[in-house]
C-alpha cells in the first residue's frame, strides 16, 4: 500500500501560477514562495464576499485523529469535481506533531494537500515567525527587569531617556515559546548565573498556544495586528499595573517580524483545488483555527470555502463558534461531522460484540450533533469509511444520525479513491447550504433568538465570566465548576483590569467530552476543575485552564523522528 | 540623508528571475522565495570552478562595524560596473542584533543588498530552520533521558524496543538555540515541576552559534551534511562513552529540517549585482563564515567571488583560513582589508591630535595587515572613506599602508556613490588576484612551504591541540596560555574520545586582537586565558571558549527594537 508521502510524492503538480490564476488572483496579489506554494496579498480579502462557508469537525477522537483534514480536504475536491468554485481553508501543521507522533497535518490517502512534505515542514515559516516575534517580547521584558534593577529607577531613566516600567519579576506573565514537544522546558528558571537576572521561572508553550498565533488567525489586518499586539500583556508592575507590548515599546517590532506571516499560504489538493494554509493547531489549549484573513481572502473568490476546528465538536468547533465568528462577523453556511465506526466505538462504556459497542459509543456521537444543530446550523455527518467497515454497521450508522436530525449522513471514501469518494458528501453539503437561507448572513454575536440568522453562539457578550463559563461547562455534561485558588486569583488579576468580560478559550483534553480523558461516550455530573486563567488581552480571550491540560506536549517513548530521514536523492521519508 | 532603508525601499529592484538568467542558472536549478529572493539548487555548484575567491576582512572594529559589508557589497558592485563577472556571498543577519542594535547587516547606503529588509528579517527561514532542527535535538534527548529515568533500563527496552543511552543527566552537552539577544537564557534550570524531569542545568545559545549553523556553512552537500549531523556529540553517557544524534535516531529528522536552508538565497545588490547568502553571522563566539556550498556556486559561474569574514582578522579571517578553506579546499586569491580613520583613531593607546592617534592606532592595522601577509594572500587596503575623512589623514594612511607592504591601498566610496564609488577599489582588487598565480589552486591545509599554492594556513592538521593554541595564541601576541581547570577537563574528555586533533575555533572577544576588550592597538606579552572547551564533531572544530566571552548576547539599554515599526502602508520602518 502507498504511503501518504508515497502519494504525494507521485503527484503530477500543477504550477502554483496555475492555481492562483484559477483562484481569480491577478499577478500582483501572490508571490511564489519555494516548492509549489504562494503568499497571497491581503489586497486579495476586498473583493466582496461570495462563498458559503462550512466548518467541519468531529466525534471525540482516537489518539491519532478520524480523518477530520482527510474529510476537509476531500469535500473541498468533491465540490470541485462537482463544478463549483471551492477552496479549503486550513491550519499549517505543527512540527510538535510531526516530529512526536507519525504523520503529519496535510490530510492523507487521495486527499492531500500537497507537496505534504513542505506543509508539514514548515511551509513558509508562519510558525518560526510566530515564535519568533514571542521570543523577541520575552527577551525584551526580561532585558528592561535587568537594565531597570541593575541601575535603579532614577539611573534608569536618566540613562535610559526611558520611562521606568517597575516589573514585578514574580508577574512576569510571558512565557516563551518553541515549536516542539518539549516537556523539559514546561517548566524552568531563567535568569541564573552571574549578572543575568533578576532570575525567576518561566516555561516554554508550544508555539501554535502562543497569543500570537491566535492573533495571526483572529486580525482583520496588519494594522489591526499592530494594535492588538500593544494590547499584549507580557507582566504586572509592582504597583500593580499591567506592561504591554506597546509599554514596552516592542510591539512595533513584533509586528515587522510578522509581516510575512500574515499573508496566507496557498497550496493544492491533489485534485488540484486551492487551499489556504494560515495559523496553528491545537484547538486543545489555544484557539486553534485557521485564520479569519484566509476565510475573507477564500470567502471572496469561491462558492464554498470549507475549513476545520480541531479535534472534537467540543474543542475546535467550540472555539469557531463562540471566539472565530464572534471576531470575524462570518456565520457558517453549514457544519458537517466526521465520524468513524472505530472512534464510535472506542467511545464506547459498555457492549461486549460490535453492535453493542456501536449502540453504547453512539451517545458520543450524539452528543456531538446535539451540540452542532444547538449553534443552528444544518449538519451533514461524514462517516469516514476505514477498508473493514461493515456495511451492516455503516447502514446502523446512517440511519440513527438521520433519526437524530442530521439534515444528511454521507459515507466518504475521500482518503481510498480522493474528489470521486466525497462526491455524495458533497452533494449533500451544497444541499444543507442551500436550506440555510441566511448563510451569508453575518454572525449575530449575541445570540439574539429573534435573529433571522440561524448561526448564533453559545453565550452572549453581555454575560459576566461566570455564566459564560458555567454555559460552557453545562454543556459538556457538567453539574458545576470548580476554581482553584490559582483560578480565583488570576480571575481576580483579570477584574480589576476590566477584562472579564472576553470569551472564554477552554484548555483541556481532546479525548473526553469532560476535562477527564478517562470520561469516555457522553459523561454528565462530573465538576469541571478550573486550575488557572490566562488573560490574551490582545487576542481577545481569557484560557481557562481545565483538569491536567499542558501548554506543552512531551515527546513518547517512540517519537515520530526515529522514522524520519532523507533517501540518497535528497527526498525526505518516513513523514506519516 | 535618506537612510539604507529608505535608499533599499526607493530602489528598481530587478526581476529575481533576470538575476538567475545573468548567474547562468537554468530555471530547473532555482526557484522563487518570497519577495525578490530565490533558493538555488545545489546542481548549480556541479559546473567546473571558473572564478577567484576574494575574502574581506577589517581592522579591530568599533562597535558597530567599519563597514566591511559595505566593502563587500562596492566591491562587487564595482566588479560588476567593470565588465567582470562579479557574485557576493555573504550571510544571513542574526535578528539578535538587528533587534539589538540599530542597523541590519545588508550592506548600508549605495552599497546594500535589497530589499534590505527581507533580507534582514527571517529572509527564507535559513536561521529558524537551524534553531528548530538543534532544539528538535534538545527535546530528543531530555525525552530519552526521562523515558529512561521513569522505566528503568530493562523496562524502557522492553517497552521501546530500544537500546538505552543511559544519558548522565549531569553532561548533557547539547544547549538550546534561539535567535535573538536573550541574556535571561543564558543560563537556566529546565525539567523544573513534577514529571518533567530529571531537572538538570541548561541554557540556550544565538542560533548563529550552534553547531548545526556551521555544518550548514561547512558541509559540502545533503548526504555531508546528514553524515556529519549524525556525529554530533549531544551528551555523555553513565559509563563515560558520547551520545551522538544518529545514536539517538534524530539525525535524519534534523537533516529534514534543513533541508530546503541547505540552498543559498539569491538576492541582488543595488547595483544589480548577485549576492548569495547563506549561513550565520558571529565570527567571535562561532565560525562565523558563509557556506561553501554558495561559495562553490558562485565559483562555478563568476570570475569574482567576494566573501567575508566577520569582525577583525583575528576573527572571521582567521577562521576562514584555518577552518573553512580546510573543509572546501578552496584557496582565496587575495585579501581586502578594511579601514576607516575612526577605527585607526578608536585603537589609539596614545596620542593627543589626530595624526598622532592614527599614528598610535596604526600598530592595530599593522598587525591585521602582517596577520592577513602571514597567509600568502596578495592584499589590499581599502579605506572606507566617511563624510569628515580629510585628505591629509587618508593620504596619510595610504602611504603607511603601502609601505607596510600591501599591494594596493584605495579609498572606497561604496555607500555614498555605490558601484563607481569602488571602481578604483575593484580594479586593485582584480590585479591583486593576477599576481598571485596559483589563485585556483587548492588550499594547502598542511601549511607545507613547499608547496607552489601562495595560500597556507597557520597551523598544520598534526600539530597538537597544545601546539594549534599555542600557535593561535602566540599571533594575537600573547605571551602564554592559561587552562582554567574546566577547559582541562573539557580537553580530557575530547583527547578520550580520539577528537583532539581538530582544528580550533576560538571565541573571544572581537573588540581587541586579544582576549580583554580592553586592550587595544597592537597589545603584546598578556597571557589567554581559556575557560572552556567545546566539541563540535559534527561541525569538525574544537570551540575555545576565551575570556569572558559569552555564547548568548544581551539586549541593552536602549535596544533596536525601539525603533522598529510598521507605517499605515504596511511597510517596515526604522530598520537601520
Amino acid at each position: 500500500m502507498l504511503t501518504d508521502m508515497d502519494i504525494s510524492q507521485q503527484a503530477k503538480l500543477r504550477p502554483i501560477g496555475w492555481i492562483a490564476d484559477d483562484f481569480g488572483l491577478g499577478k500582483h496579489l501572490w508571490r511564489e514562495a519555494g516548492h509549489s506554494m504562494a503568499k497571497i496579498s491581503l489586497e486579495a480579502a476586498k473583493a466582496p464576499r461570495r462563498g458559503k462557508l462550512v466548518i467541519v469537525t468531529a466525534v471525540t477522537p482516537t489518539l491519532f485523529g478520524e480523518g477530520k483534514t482527510v474529510t476537509t480536504i476531500g469535500l473541498t475536491q468533491g465540490l470541485h469535481l462537482l463544478g463549483h468554485r471551492a477552496c479549503a481553508c486550513i491550519r499549517q501543521p505543527s512540527l510538535g506533531p510531526v516530529f512526536g507522533v507519525k504523520g503529519g497535518a496535510a490530510g492523507g490517502g487521495y486527499a492531500q494537500v500537497v507537496p505534504m512534505e513542505a506543509m508539514n515542514l514548515h511551509m513558509t515559516g508562519d510558525i518560526h515567525a510566530v515564535a519568533s516575534a514571542h521570543n523577541l517580547a520575552a527577551a525584551a521584558i526580561d532585558a528592561r527587569l535587568f537594565h531597570e534593577t541593575r541601575l535603579g529607577k532614577a539611573a534608569f531613566e536618566a540613562k535610559s531617556g526611558l520611562k521606568a516600567l517597575n516589573i514585578d519579576p514574580e508577574q512576569i506573565l510571558w512565557r516563551r515559546s518553541v515549536d516542539h514537544n518539549d516537556r523539559a522546558l514546561r517548566q524552568i528558571q531563567v535568569g541564573l548565573g552571574d549578572n543575568n537576572g533578576p532570575s525567576h521561572g518561566s516555561g516554554f508553550d508550544i508555539t501554535a498556544a502562543s497569543e500570537l498565533m491566535a492573533i495571526l488567525a483572529l486580525c482583520d489586518d496588519l494594522n489591526d495586528m499592530r494594535s492588538r499586539i500593544g494590547r499584549v500583556i507580557l507582566a504586572m508592575s509592582l504597583d500593580g499595573k499591567a506592561i504591554t507590548a506597546e509599554d514596552l515599546g516592542v510591539a512595533g517590532a513584533m509586528t515587522a517580524i510578522l509581516r510575512d506571516a500574515i499573508e496566507p499560504t496557498l497550496m493544492q489538493t491533489l485534485s488540484g483545488a486551492p487551499c489556504l494554509v494560515h495559523a496553528g493547531p491545537f484547538a486543545n489549549i489555544a484557539h486553534g483555527n485557521s485564520s479569519i484573513i484566509a476565510d475573507r481572502i477564500a470567502l471572496a473568490h469561491h462558492d464554498f470555502v470549507v475549513t476545520e476546528g480541531g479535534f472534537g465538536s467540543d474543542m475546535g468547533f467550540e472555539k469557531f463558534c463562540n471566539i472565530k465568528t464572534r471576531a470575524s462577523g462570518i456565520a457558517p453556511a453549514a457544519a458537517v461531522l466526521v465520524v468513524t465506526l472505530r472512534a464510535v466505538k472506542a467511545n464506547a462504556t459498555a457492549g461486549d460484540d460490535n453492535l453493542a459497542k456501536l449502540e453504547s459509543g453512539f451517545a458520543n456521537l450524539r452528543w456531538h450533533m446535539q451540540n452542532v444543530l444547538g449553534y443552528g446550523l444544518p449538519l451533514v455527518v461524514a462517516i469516514n469509511r476505514f477498508p473493514d467497515d461493515t456495511e451492516e454497521e455503516l447502514d446502523w450508522l446512517k440511519v440513527r444520525c438521520l433519526a437524530e436530525g442530521a439534515f444528511g449522513c454521507e459515507i466518504s471514501e475521500a482518503f481510498a479513491r480522493g474528489a470521486e469518494g466525497a462526491k455524495a458528501l458533497a452533494l449533500a453539503v451544497a444541499r444543507a447550504c442551500d436550506t440555510n437561507s441566511n448563510a451569508n448572513a453575518n454572525a449575530n454575536t449575541n445570540g439574539n433568538a429573534n435573529s433571522k440568522a440561524s448561526f448564533k453562539p453559545l453565550y452572549s457578550d453581555e454575560m459576566s465570566f461566570g455564566a459564560k463559563l458555567t454555559t460552557l461547562a453545562e454543556r459538556y455534561g457538567a453539574s458545576g465548576v470548580n476554581l482553584s485558588g490559582q483560578a480565583r486569583k488570576d480571575l481576580a488579576l483579570i477584574e480589576s483590569l476590566g477584562l472579564d468580560g472576553l470569551p472564554l478559550c477552554i484548555a483541556k483534553t481532546p479525548m473526553s467530552i469532560s476535562h477527564d480523558p478517562a470520561l469516555k461516550g457522553a459523561p454528565g455530573g462530573f465538576e469541571l476543575p478550573v486550575v488557572g486563567l490566562r488573560l490574551h488581552a490582545g487576542a481577545g480571550f481569557i484560557t481557562v485552564l481545565t483538569g491536567k491540560v499542558m501548554t506543552m506536549p512531551g515527546l513518547g517513548l517512540n517519537p515520530g523522528y526515529l522514522g524520519i530521514d532523507i533517501n540518497d536523492k535528497g527526498e525526505i521519508v518516513g513523514l506519516g
